[in-house]
């Protein structure tokens, strides 16, 4: 069973899941992208699978049988498992807990070979709506904390199967960065009674130089303090502090907002490897007032990394008013697109 | 010139850093490892890098000639430059900074073939000892409040030139997962009265199991909430919360235990990339009694990291006790090395 412990100088808790044995040198082999009669997610291989947990998929049709349009399961190599109760125990000085949770694969389309930035916008829709769904019904377990949703798009950014897929991970303690987080709106809050979030919008309205698109209900900006190049958020323009707050109408605004931006990211950046992650409130109902739910885009083009996570200090070669300025340029129609020069530093 | 600018959530710094201009298509292509006779950092190519600021060398030969057995130098392309005034302005809502600081190379051999767990004991002494001389003579600059030493070994940890070398990067401000750990073991000291991390260190010698090697004054250990594979640190086992404390014979130990954690890594490990960052406290004198300065190393095995950057949340394939114990199984001096299997999750 996987663990959670927790660090005890920083509070951070990491999940130790050790499934499948390998050898170390096996580390190496980065997993190549198969073809679509050997892949697991497509139609008629839903037997490779764990039994899926929900699918949209044509009322005549059964489950784990092709005729769906996106399908969800359990992870195979889950990080964390639903059985099994939640006890914090003491390790001498240390702290761990069973690994208790949830962790299941979104399958975002059956075509193997389209990515998200290629899917028309109703299939995006209902995968943003398939988020909600799976959120509601996690919801209801009172052992889960947080519901933390991602995509792992391309090798580099982690993913190990090529076709479309988001994953989905609940746990029993809240993440570190969403913490910080809250704490940071919380103070803005406590000293301006304003969200900060909500000032973040009024800012780059005001400021324009970091808009990527002015989607109605939402906007996507290059953030003032980018940790990447090109690393994009998308909020609501009003305030929301959960995923579960959206009308019905926003996921359609926000399906044509994703479309946007992923078309616009893949056709700069050449099909660069990209995560995104959700950012919405925890599964306790407070963090109202000043917490704000958001999309971070994060492409994956520079190498730097180890040492970020070592000091947690950033270096950014591109600044988010070139990328933003790069990004809206881009004509997601043309065939050819313009030479703009954008600023990138070497690394010595 | 370089920006810092602040992040109105969390409070992060970061770093934009625009020196060279190049199309972001440009992003893709990694540097590859250059033979030694197009290398600026091999002897004979002194003119190809900024001045030095201090080396090694014979005492017959020139400065920014060949002589030298180490060598510091400005990066050519510095993250954060010297000259200018420290100076904090509002743009709005946001914070930034001009980027002042200091970014030097650290080369550690003239021989361009050889890594640092190739070197002999007393190279890897004189680099640990200029990081110490470095560390001097930058906290005599007030605007500092941050050194930050830490090196890329192999392109997929960073390092964009294969000839061993260090970094130095000081700043400012004190990078945010530095405060976090001076935060959280000053937190622990308020309740418990002692270090934190002596602490740890105690609990590591009942334990035993995740210890890799006891080196007399030194401990290597693979840290309970290991958030990588194989992440290992090197903390002294009294209390130091500086590393300019270290006895000039613990430098000599300290050398040999990076010479042998580095061999068991790259041995184990089939030369995998990594990093290893020095924690040590702040320029400011404060922090002595529970803070305590460690040298964290993290290979670089597994590409799930993008959600990790996002989250803070990290999922980690190896338990601390597996990695450990492989490593102690490694004859630093045999050529066939013992059949162990270590347990490793496949991502989805």
């Amino acid at each position: 069973m996987p663990q959670l412990r927790k660090d005890s100088v920083t509070g951070r808790w990491v999940i130790i899941s050790t499934d499948r044995s390998r050898r170390p040198s096996s580390f190496e082999s980065v997993p190549k992208p198969g073809p679509a009669r050997l892949c697991p997610f497509c139609p008629g291989h839903e037997d490779n699978t764990p039994p899926e947990i929900l699918a949209y998929r044509k009322s005549d049709t059964e489950p784990n049988k092709p005729g769906w349009s996106l399908r969800v399961f359990p992870n195979k190599y889950p990080a964390l498992v639903v059985e099994g109760e939640l006890i914090r125990e003491p390790h001498g000085l240390y702290d761990m807990m069973q690994g208790v949770g949830a962790h299941e694969v979104i399958v975002e389309t059956p075509d193997h070979a389209c990515d998200m930035a290629q899917m028309n916008e109703n299939t995006i829709r209902d995968v943003l709506w398939v988020y909600r769904e799976r959120m509601m019904d996690l919801e209801r377990d009172r052992r889960l904390k947080y519901i933390l949703i991602f995509k792992n798009h391309g090798a580099a950014a982690g993913a190990s199967l090529e076709h479309a897929h988001s994953q989905l991970i609940a746990t029993p303690i809240i993440p570190k960065k969403v913490l910080e987080e809250i704490d940071g709106s919380r103070k803005y809050f406590e000293f301006k009674e304003r969200c900060v979030f909500c000032d973040i919008v009024r800012q780059e309205l005001i400021d324009k130089e970091r808009i990527v698109n002015d989607y109605d209900s939402f906007i996507a900006i290059e953030p003032f303090a980018s940790r990447f190049p090109f690393e994009t958020w998308i909020l609501p323009k009003t305030h929301q502090s959960s995923y579960l707050e959206m009308s019905e109408s926003d996921f359609t605004v926000l399906a044509h907002a994703f479309k946007d931006i992923l078309l616009r990211l893949k056709i700069a950046l050449n099909d660069a490897p990209f995560n995104y992650v959700l950012h919405t409130r925890p599964v306790s109902k407070d963090h109202h007032e000043y917490y704000h739910w958001h999309f971070e885009i994060m492409p994956k083009l520079t190498k730097v990394a180890g040492f970020e996570w070592g000091s947690g200090f950033y270096i950014n070669p591109t600044s988010p008013e070139e990328a933003a300025a790069y990004l809206r340029s881009i004509d997601i129609n043309a065939q050819v697109q313009p030479e703009i020069t954008v600023t990138v530093k070497e690394e010595n």
